[in-house]
């Protein structure tokens, strides 16, 4: 039995534009638990991350009223946790035949306060504003804004993981042939200060790195990252376009990938497979059982000097 | 070392009438965990559960405005076990100074689909409404309404809880010395269907009587309800109130109450104690040690045939 930590992407859970609604994340939910429970029968153990942008979108519109008595981004991501958490194992549970465990571990995930992040946050969140707005609610609130196509937005840092505080625990209910459910959003981010206290941060860390982290540590046999998307492209949109298959790190190095998502999943599927000598795979959801046999998606495997 | 099954009331967490701040609720909880903490250093072994009323009324609240597609309690319920029980873990983390394991648990707890509950929703949730307006929304919605004072409110079912799907997760949890937070807000409200399959139901738990099923199941040796008040009294409000100390379940049973939170934590406290020969105690959160050692608040303790 191998053991597989999945990310299930935000894009996986919601469809790209889609509302957050109690109704159509359940219906995506079930869809990614339907092709997660195939992966549990065919005998693969598995720890599951996922994504929380919409969501987290959606709980700082809904705080934004409150001015600064809206909940922090350490407290929304941990509802996040609470909530996706929820309909995904209750998905799981029930897509699965077989009697088995499933749970969902909150996770907080330590980063380096003087992670260079903190001096240049690039990751948006919640609503978008005309520049004035924007920049009036940035000294209300102490945010930083940037543009974000025509409009502008409020920015927060996305530093590294470095430690998941609940490690153990997890290493734990995995040995106990527990189904887990952690790391959601890329972890509550936390840091730690000078007297030993963990304290919350304006931050999102980044779910692919944040995975990938807890794969390593759990020296997992393979880490899937799973979206809407087939594969890694060389040459997007260009005549020479032409999807990955097997490749190593070192020959990802001498490539360029076209901006967006796909930048951070192939960093740190190269970062997963130079600690632990695994398989990091990157495709669509319903590829999962595919992608692990080396049949579809893009696959990341040791090179002869990884 | 005693295992001890803490549940710490709403009113313990954020005072009667203080709105939900992030600022305000993070003081509070920290008042909890270092009361909290306090146990942890004279020996004890501890699962906390915890109350969410003001907590669940607010995200309520905020997704009235989202009318049907607004989140079914069930979700609610596991944003809030999210959100508090992140708060709650970090703050007792940093509290308790030896170095220690601490996890929060998403918790389901299923219910009977034919409980008299369902019947007649009782316990209010989120906003006041006029007479007409609640009405209006009844139709709308599907919601049960009913007066509660000059206003009308939203009213939903206090099922009682019957099992808790994650005990086995949880009682290895404890077993390996996590001290663990879990069940909150009386767990997440689910049914079984027919086809064998789990689903959330628009309702609330009871936290005290599930708090009292986990302390049972777990065969705590105390089951400690920590709220606002010193102690149960009788006569309440007369020249004959009395705290009760030491006290049977068959005592209790001749006894009246006032109405309120008392019902409740009495009943479960003698259901706890026949079932397991156990202590429960009920008291104020600073006083958790002394009611732990029969010098402050209620015990309700096995009389000779219980």
């Amino acid at each position: 039995m191998s053991l597989v930590v999945v990310a299930l992407g935000g894009n996986a859970l919601l469809r790209r534009g889609e509302p957050v609604t109690a109704q159509a994340q359940r219906d995506n939910i079930r869809s990614a638990a339907q092709a997660l429970a195939r992966l549990l029968s065919d005998g693969h153990r598995l720890v599951i991350t996922h994504g929380n942008g919409p969501q987290v979108g959606l709980l700082a519109l809904q705080g934004e009223a409150a001015g600064k008595a809206a909940f922090p981004l350490d407290v929304l991501g941990a509802e996040t946790e609470g909530m996706i958490g929820y309909v995904l194992q209750q998905e799981l549970d029930n897509a699965y035949q077989p009697k088995a465990r499933f749970a969902t571990l909150l996770t907080q995930i330590e980063v380096d306060p003087n992670d260079p992040a903190f001096a240049a946050p690039s990751k948006p969140v919640g609503s978008v504003y005309s520049e004035a707005d924007a920049r009036r609610l940035a000294q209300q609130r102490g945010w930083a804004i940037a543009p974000d196509g025509e409009a502008w937005r409020r920015v927060v840092a996305s530093p590294r993981p470095v430690r998941i505080l609940e490690i153990d625990v997890i290493r734990w209910l995995v040995e106990q042939g527990v189904t887990l459910i952690c790391a959601g959003g890329g972890g509550i981010p936390v840091v730690q200060r000078a007297d030993g206290a963990h304290v919350g941060v304006e931050a999102v860390i980044d779910k692919d790195h944040a995975s990938g982290l807890l794969a390593a540590e759990l020296k997992a046999d393979a880490f899937l990252m799973l979206t809407d998307v087939a594969a890694v492209f060389t040459g997007w949109g260009t005549p020479a376009q032409r999807a990955l298959g097997d490749v190593t790190p070192q020959a990802l190095a001498t490539m360029d990938f076209a901006a967006g998502s796909m930048g951070p999943k192939v960093q740190a599927a190269c970062e997963f497979v130079r600690r632990t000598g695994g398989m990091a795979g990157i495709g669509a959801l319903d590829d999962a059982a595919a992608i692990l046999a080396h049949q579809a998606g893009t696959r990341v495997v040791p090179g002869q000097f990884t």
